[in-house]
């Protein structure tokens, strides 16, 4: 990230880091094709959200973190897109959980498998992790997906009860929830199917979800836990956030 | 375009086929590096449109196609992604118009000229179509733009009345306005600044608007130019087909 010179002044500044990482990411053969055209969609429906965390974002976010901590055997699921935007948040996190991350790529193939593994080692050694990192070696499978999409560890995914899966596809999304996992979605689109299947859906950019569930990890109060939240009110909230963009 | 295999029937065929047509350029060098995102925020609001033609942007096509046929000079800008995508039928389309078409990237660099010149020169050997190509060879600056990407031609861009710029960013569809010439802009986001900044604005994916001007070009009567076309009213109908996604 060294050569990154863009000044953090810069109205879009944010924006330009992120796609950066991306690139870099790209270069180290981490993603997969459609990678760039995914992050555009993010990119298009966070400015539709005004580029911030929105209440309702905000307050998912604060019950997705009390799931976490409150879970027997919590897990955070990472792709590419997810390693090269926040692999350091992500892996700091699941530092403070205590729990492994597993790489699980819809596209995987041995190399990208490997330049994410790499990705990881290095922040862990950076920053003196000590997080396990599962998917390297994968023995189980999700039931009702076909192919190596369907790939994961029994240790891991299969074992967890409180999933977060940052710009998870629709389709493993559904096979997680239909497992009776709680299942944390983070998600720009509250239209995806992701966005509707998930059991906390949090309608926010992923490295502004990180930081906050980083910044609220310790203050944040068991006691606390809201037996109330309604993750399609949640929905609901965003798609009305968005509408005002759209209205005279 | 030889080695795509996807079922036509498929649901996402023509997202597919876009995509593939992308990634085949990107193979040959002719986009930058922000095409991709661009392309997911394109498909994004494409998405929220529906996939489809609204009828305020057909009638904006049907307008902007009368613009372009009754012009003394009409042009036809090219980027990367507008050759990528749409590049046969835009070729086609300055072949009816008996106009010539001009690259003018914002990321200029001589690789990408040449990649896209050599897609251009290909297509009219193929299709045996007669359309000048020019802006390998600048001779001249849209006034208000700084650096490479300013660059044009006098006997193109600088001398046309109506130009069509498929894809255009902000500040040079302005910089092209506030020349006095009639600028047509095709973009998925009715609330972008090109946008907001047209005279006649498309809000619409590009391979079904260069199919619609082809599918008019004969059957458009010139006694039937609408003289009351509003382009804020056609934006605003856009945003209201798009708020409908959003309301509960």
């Amino acid at each position: 990230m060294s050569d990154f010179a863009a000044d953090p002044s810069h109205p879009r500044y944010q924006s330009l880091l992120l796609r950066h990482r991306l690139e870099e990411a790209e270069k180290q053969g981490m993603l997969a094709g459609s990678a760039m055209i995914a992050h555009g969609r993010g990119e298009a429906y966070d400015y539709l959200l005004g580029e911030q965390t929105i209440p309702s974002a905000h307050e998912a976010t604060l019950h997705a973190l009390r799931a976490l901590k409150n879970a027997e055997r919590p897990i955070i699921s990472l792709n590419g897109n997810a390693v090269a935007l926040a692999g350091e948040q992500l892996l700091a996190l699941a530092q403070q959980l205590k729990c492994p991350v597993e790489i699980n790529i819809f596209y995987r193939t041995p190399k990208r498998m490997s330049a994410l593994l790499e990705r990881l080692e290095t922040i862990k050694k950076e920053r003196s992790l000590d997080v396990e990192i599962l998917g390297a070696s994968p023995n189980a499978r999700i039931p009702g997906l076909k192919g190596p999409r369907a790939k994961c560890t029994k240790e891991g995914i299969i074992d967890s009860d409180v999933i977060l899966v940052p710009l998870e596809d629709g389709d493993r999304c559904e096979a997680l929830v239909a497992m009776g996992k709680t299942v944390i979605v983070i998600d720009l689109n509250p239209l995806s199917r992701s966005a509707k299947m998930g059991t906390i859906t949090i309608v926010d950019e992923l490295t502004r979800v990180a930081e906050n569930m980083l910044l609220q990890f310790d203050s944040i109060k068991m006691s606390e836990v809201s037996k109330t939240y309604d993750n399609e009110e949640a929905l609901r909230d965003a798609l009305r956030h968005i509408a005002t963009k759209f209205s005279d």
